[in-house]
């Protein structure tokens, strides 16, 4: 199962973190943009291609301290198809690395779309009698918001011979989430509605850890949602993202564990990968590796991975 | 503003039609698939090209007969960078032949992430000292599940010289849209939460036609909702999808009009770019056009549009 790989990566590293690799061009180092726009000119290419490189730096650097990276398709995507071949590049390189690969591409389709999705991203695409995959990855994260019909395609790929899994916005990091997240109806929030759906969804899905095949997106901006989300959850994996750059705190982040220190994993992106804008001296590999070992350390104090 | 040219092209072709661009597979016409694949093989390559074709064929059949398109970035985006390579030309032709052009790409991100693809798709890519489009279009259908602060960063390109608009997901055309949509929170279901939020993001952001340049999605799941909200949002234009292959009709769709024939477009998808595979001995372009026709009839026995 796709959430035991993740679970099991945690525990083999001990360390609980998925870096988020969310490039922008002020995230690049200008002397990496510059090497690339020699070669390619000022283009959607040079762009792309110091994109490639620069994750596959940070992919390089990271791949015996962290189990999993999460790639944001909106980054790749607004540069054209020169960004997204680059993701797709990425995608395959990582999984390559051996990491756990999570695509965040935060989609709500009706069912008939998002079972084109599914298809492409789980299924891979029939091409000259073979299969390709565009987008190598183990997990997706989508939004609930259409209901059933949107997600249910998606479900026959979390088995079988080589699983997926999904997790669903359950609640999200940013501030205004309350705005239709924290909405009371019928004695819960609506994010808990949410939640209840995304267990509905894991049926018959478990893996041996303990945890279903779709797990749930529950930010960093508020304590006291993680504390009752896990209180209430206890077989939903958490996705926490939030971390360092948006606020977050190690602290808050621990009530996504269980006792072991499990069932949970820590996203931190632009703290990490744009280490290097505040650790003079340093190339950009070095920095992250350092900003993943200080995160590391913060965790540490609040959560042991068993 | 841009909801007016899209109000305006309604009103100057008296057919307040979006086709949808969703093509898959199973909708190329086989000989079409045949000719691409002899020319570039059984490639994303070629499927993107038989996308390519199908819908400039498409785009060039209905030009004088229909205002608006939308482009479904998920099946593009299933084909990996070769699709989106075609997404973008597909785009730029349907602009060029003067439709107003919408991009259905159904993301929910935070703030700085929302603000990425604000820049990219409204705003444009500084390259080479011009700044490029890789996705023209007049206007972006998201998802506010996220709240304010995946919104405000589209804000300011709906104003100034090159306006656009947005469209936000408030209730969807698939039946289970009722599992988040529909559940009652202080006397108002959630769909009618986000349709307030909808309304509060376009304050200031109002067309000559009356209507905001943040719109609805409204489908036609649901006769009564569609009711609902008219009669509640008199200023909120609704792209009221679900009509046709989903099983949506005329009568439904004329209670999102308001009783100028303003205010809506009802959008079709495969019951018009497939309209070919029921119509024996005709090509795919003249069956859209029979299709469209069709609808508009139907449309026309119910609403008039001054």
């Amino acid at each position: 199962m796709s959430i035991d790989l993740l679970q099991s990566k945690i525990r083999k590293l001990k360390c609980p973190i998925m870096v988020g690799l969310d490039p922008t061009p002020e995230l690049i180092p200008p002397e990496l943009l510059a090497e690339c726009r020699e070669q390619l000119g000022d283009s959607p290419e040079a762009l792309a291609e110091s994109y490639a490189r620069f994750c596959g730096g940070i992919l390089d650097a990271l791949r015996k301290i962290i189990p999993a990276v999460k790639v944001q398709a909106a980054c790749f995507d607004a540069l054209g198809w020169q960004g997204v071949k680059a993701m797709q590049e990425i995608l395959a390189y990582a999984k390559k690395l051996g990491y756990y690969v999570l695509l965040e591409t935060m989609r709500t389709d009706v069912g008939h779309i998002a079972a084109i999705t599914a298809k492409s991203v789980f299924g891979g695409v029939k091409c000259g009698g073979e299969r390709l995959f565009p987008y190598p990855c183990d997990g997706l994260v989508v939004n609930g918001y259409l209901g059933s019909d949107g997600i249910r395609p998606y479900l026959p790929y979390l088995k079988g011979e080589d699983p997926k899994n999904l997790f669903v916005v359950v609640k999200s990091s940013n501030k205004s989430s309350a705005e239709v997240q924290d909405l009371v109806s019928g004695g819960r929030v609506i994010h808990t509605a949410m939640a209840d759906l995304t267990l509905r969804w894991s049926t018959d899905l478990f893996g041996k850890c303990g945890y279903g095949e779709v797990g749930a997106v529950v930010g960093l901006s508020s304590a006291d949602a993680i504390q009752a989300l896990r209180k209430r959850y206890d077989t939903l994996f958490f996705l926490v993202p939030g971390y360092g750059a948006q606020g977050g705190v190690a602290k808050h982040a621990a009530y996504a564990f269980d006792r072991l220190g499990h069932g949970a994993v820590v996203c931190a992106s632009r703290s990490i990968i744009g280490a290097w804008r505040e650790l003079a001296g340093t190339d950009y590999p070095e920095a992250a590796v350092a900003a993943v070992e200080k995160m590391k350390k913060q965790l540490e104090a609040y959560v042991t991975v068993l």
